[in-house]
């Protein structure tokens, strides 16, 4: 693709409607959220469209948004894993850097016994979120670093929340010391490689200064460690596509994951759709590619909620006449994986997708844009990976290859 | 796929109507034998279910049942190969170990000529399957091992026959003596690799041995070698998908493929679907997924025979709503492969895929199961390999991929 992909005066845009695929609805007559909704634009340009489902992963494999999104930027989610640490440190919007090996931490109940300390509560009875936040806020001030290393002790939500390391020769394969069951000893962070052996020991002191520091709270006494992980080295996305990318989202998550492949954060004022479209406007001229990323599709299909997951979707669909009046030269509309609400979770269904552009062979027939049109249109089934040569190709943005 | 892989309470079903998939049959107005058959209860649940065409290799490329089933197991049939030794004694039941080297024989007739031996016909004029069975036994009897080495001599089918050797550090890196060509010399077994010097060698004075013994046959004078082969290294099934697999089959060769990848074969009284799905139900409580395979439909196809075909489609539609009266969380109706009556030979075409759930986005509008509902299906076309996958996400037996 870096071969291939030359500039060009053309825009190029990805709508991710995070979740987007569902399934029959009972109370809906058997049509998906998707196809229930009222959404007169997009049906009409669903028939000016070619349409198709996309495999974040492969058949069968329900994806993390990592893995959907690192997908829709081209980065082969099989070959680029995001770690739990990384993904919970983007998720708080913490700048990472290269090196940095972030780890997931919870809060536990620990308690003596005949045979030493076992995890009574894995996650101490999920505490309050403000209760999380002081204890990091004392934990961070007793310890800014330990043997020249920084330590950033950041809360997230309930028992939750983050560590980083910062410091030269730091290496993350090392071991959960969440043993996954109440009842067990918490285990010691063990080096998975001979690299590793100072991160290891590293954390264990830390677990331990961490242990005596909370040790007169009555439920969050210790904490257990998961998902060692630092970014992964993906090559720029605007080398590799040769495109200024400009990216709109309002969860730090999203933000991070677009960071994280090098495009830049667009300011968005509030964190409506409105704010966003307004965002995506004004940076219209100074970028070349936009992923513009809509969460509430997926949050209101976690909670099995499909009265709400169609007021997104028709949210969205009043809000298409504005991005379709910026003129994309090539748009994609999709998601980054499926949430049906009646499953309310992540699922393996491939996702709905819709190119526009002048150069596609358009669904002219397709009823709209829906998971029955999308599985009989011309795009037919294909990986999600395709998304960026797909639109490369229609913004006249990829050379041909080979002779 | 093993790590992502989790016990459930779930039952997964696998029905193989083998060689299922067909072309148009003129005496039929041009509707293949599935198109045809009269199946009220596939149709019904096509209607509920997600239909697909599944390649078993490749576009274009016609397997052969070990090939097909592999696929269906999840094992990549391009990965792992089967070779003729192995698939031939899995044909007659023999239980091979791990390291035992296989051999597909034949009986042939050799001629001395100025020039020394040459095959005048390599299948010896077909002899029954007598006549084989009792020089093998006379062989067995002469030739119990050589050189420390244990030698099995089996008969199969007409000149058709097995020899399997077992012992300490053989290798089946062995060239075919097979010339392949009448008027030709019979070939020396020669080594391929460094480390099947010795096998080849034994080869060598077997082929002898067996030449002294058979010498004054008229016909059945010779035995030429081919396949050299050994049980593929395959992880097994119950560790690799983390559930408890039962196989009902009544052909020793697809037995023989199940019990390769380290599933139990269950016991079936007779040779009937209807025993078959006795067993099923016996066994039913015991494992969380079964594969149930289906003979007649691929014997028929390869006979020419649409209308036996059909006959076996339709018996096997009267037995589905015992089967659907099991209630599998997870099901799947397809083919290893596709043996059109037209064609009477395993084909390339994809075949006809029905996968049901409480979890598919279904076929709402298809006419029926066959092939033409199948390509417009909701899973459009895919490799049959991700039927493991498909069929433990539908049973809820599959954890979500990364962060």
């Amino acid at each position: 693709m870096k071969e291939l992909a030359r500039p060009a005066a053309t825009k190029m845009l990805l709508v991710v409607l995070d979740g987007l695929g569902g399934l029959p609805v009972p109370e809906l007559n058997g049509r998906t959220e998707l196809e229930a909704a009222a959404t007169p634009n997009l049906d009409a340009l669903a028939k000016r469209s070619s349409l198709g489902l996309a495999h974040p992963v492969l058949p069968g494999i329900a994806p993390g948004s990592s893995a959907g999104h690192l997908a829709l930027f081209g980065y082969d989610p099989l070959r680029y894993v995001i770690g739990r640490g990384v993904l919970e440190a983007l998720g708080i919007g913490f700048d990472l850097h290269p090196g940095d090996v972030a780890v997931r931490a919870n809060f536990a109940t620990v308690q003596d016994t005949r045979n030493g300390p076992v995890v009574t509560d894995r996650r101490a009875g999920r505490p309050p979120t403000e209760h999380t936040r002081s204890i990091c806020r004392r934990l961070q001030d007793a310890i800014p670093e330990i043997d020249g290393v920084r330590v950033f002790i950041e809360p997230v939500k309930e028992h939750r929340f983050v560590i980083v390391l910062r410091g030269e020769g730091l290496d993350d394969r090392v071991a959960d010391t969440d043993p996954q069951r109440e009842g067990m000893p918490p285990l010691q962070p063990q080096p998975l490689a001979e690299e590793a052996r100072r991160t290891a020991m590293l954390a264990g002191t830390l677990v331990q200064r961490i242990a005596e520091l909370v040790r007169d709270e009555p439920r969050t006494n210790f904490a257990l460690l998961r998902g060692f992980s630092r970014r992964p080295r993906l090559d720029p996305f605007p080398e590799r596509y040769r495109a200024r990318a400009g990216a709109v989202a309002v969860y730090p998550m999203y933000r991070g994951l677009a960071s994280l492949v090098g495009m830049d954060l667009l300011p968005v004022a509030g964190d409506t759709l409105a704010d966003e479209i307004a965002s995506l406007k004004e940076n219209w001229p100074e970028y070349d590619y936009f992923f513009l990323h809509v969460k509430g599709t997926d949050s209101r299909g976690e909670d099995g909620d499909w009265a709400g997951k169609i007021k997104i979707i028709e949210e969205f669909d009043a809000q298409l006449p504005a991005i379709l009046d910026l003129n994309p030269d090539a748009l994609v509309i999709t998601g980054d994986h499926s949430t049906p609400a009646t499953y309310a979770a992540h699922s393996w269904h491939p996702v709905p997708f819709l190119l526009y552009s002048r150069w596609v062979l358009p669904d002219r027939d397709a009823p709209g844009f829906g998971e029955h049109a999308c599985a009989r249109g011309v795009l037919g089934q294909f990986p999600l990976l395709y998304t960026m040569n797909l639109l490369l190709a229609n913004a006249g943005r990829l050379g041909k290859f080979s002779a």
